[in-house]
């Protein structure tokens, strides 16, 4: 593949390995816009969220390439593989980071779970317009090829607008039929929290041991600017994802508890 | 430990594992106040970010009780640590969860690789008071001692007003002599990111592998309301963290790109 000065370069990743369905559906449009580098793990890496591989080295295969695009195997976590396809593989910074598309929805605080959303959030504080998609079906046979429309639909908007510094999207779908999606709607991080139901088990020596489960709880169920409720209601969400995780509200109140007069300044 | 009903009953952990002498200081001092479970790792899990763990079971070992403290250690992520102490290790819901003192800096972004801050952010989660720390000193051999009269003076603090819902803290203390750290600055996230720079290495069977190494670039190095610029200059930085990443400033501009007149609603 050969990258010319006027192509649109986007890096391509995902945190369901790379012979995902949503990693297929989202590679195949991708190369309506531009020359695609895919990079991901050869298994999946879910609810890695921002970590960094620091105790280990990481390593890179080229699997596959083409004239529109490059697939590379990374060992690590979704954020290492942002970080070495920026540093290491691509011929120069891309002009997209696209993310997904994940089994399963990653709305309200799911997204600081999410690998697929830290792809996304990694390729932000490089300065580069990026976005996660996931797709509200986390089985196996989901049907990505509905969700194809919606991605080119917030792509377009990302080609002709460009994102603000420190802003990615994060773009859940809903997994109804076609016809019943009801359109895009720009939307909040629902307030909410997964609350855990660990299985605790005995091993063959009879030592415990637990699984992690949970079930998510909304507290806003009625909000209906609400990314949770867009999906409930059959519409695909736009959450704009913010870098910058500062309470700016409360910089006051805590300055005047804390400080007195002085007022931190 | 007998936990009773008038009994502060904290949550304490790190990344660092349990043997770091961050957490053995904030061990010390959050017997001042009040009764403390520790839930940890044996290793270190620095750079997990809010990660967790749903490929492998998660195993827990009481290892120490005294009147006033127990400790376990947990095979998980620092995240996990928090869920499963919440959900199957405690008596009860506990009061505050507070993370740290890890060694080296958790200002500006490093807050979203930071496994010490998922913890905090976790605990926030669960609408629990929860609080990260962070001595600006890598080394191992690093002085603690002089971190203790902020740890206190923070968690007076909280113990005093208590948090939002929705809201946690991020200290980073200076490593500078006691006589020399100038106050408490309150403080937002300065803008900024790590900037690669992967060592390639061969192994011996001539295979390229890769280590993350990076470096900090803070975009506003002279902004003073930052905590970057706080800890430079020998301040105790506290930032005050939403759990809510939305970009809430771009909803409108987003709608009005992507939604006509509809706006989204």
């Amino acid at each position: 593949m050969k990258v010319e000065k006027n192509d649109r370069l986007i890096l391509l990743t995902n945190d369901d390995g790379l012979y995902a369905e949503g990693l297929r559906t989202l590679t195949e449009v991708m190369q309506e816009f531009g020359k695609v580098v895919v990079v991901s793990t050869m298994e999946s890496r879910s609810g890695m969220s921002q970590a960094l591989t620091v105790k280990m080295p990481i390593r890179v295969k080229l699997l596959d390439e083409t004239e529109t695009k490059r697939v590379y195997a990374c060992s690590g976590t979704p954020t290492d593989g942002v970080k070495i396809a920026i540093n290491q593989l691509l011929e120069r910074e891309p002009d997209w980071v696209v993310s997904g598309i994940n089994h399963g929805a990653n709305a309200s605080v799911s997204i600081i779970y999410s690998g697929t959303m830290a792809a996304a959030i990694e390729g932000c504080l490089y300065g580069i317009d990026s976005v996660g998609f996931s797709l509200n079906n986390f089985s196996s046979g989901a049907d990505f090829a509905p969700a194809k429309k919606y991605v080119r639909e917030v792509m377009e908007n990302v080609a002709a607008n460009k994102l603000p510094k420190g802003v990615c999207l994060n773009v859940n779908i809903p997994s109804c039929e076609s016809e019943q999606v009801r359109g895009v709607r720009i939307c909040r991080q629902a307030r909410g929290n997964w609350r855990e139901e660990f299985e605790k088990r005995r091993d063959p020596m009879g030592k415990t041991y637990y699984w992690l489960t949970g079930i998510f709880q909304n507290h806003e169920p009625e909000a209906s600017d609400t990314d949770e409720w867009a999906l409930a209601n059959n519409y695909v969400s736009v959450v704009p994802v913010s870098v910058d995780m500062t309470s700016h509200d409360y910089i006051n109140v805590l300055k005047k508890q804390m400080n007195g007069d002085r007022a931190g300044s």
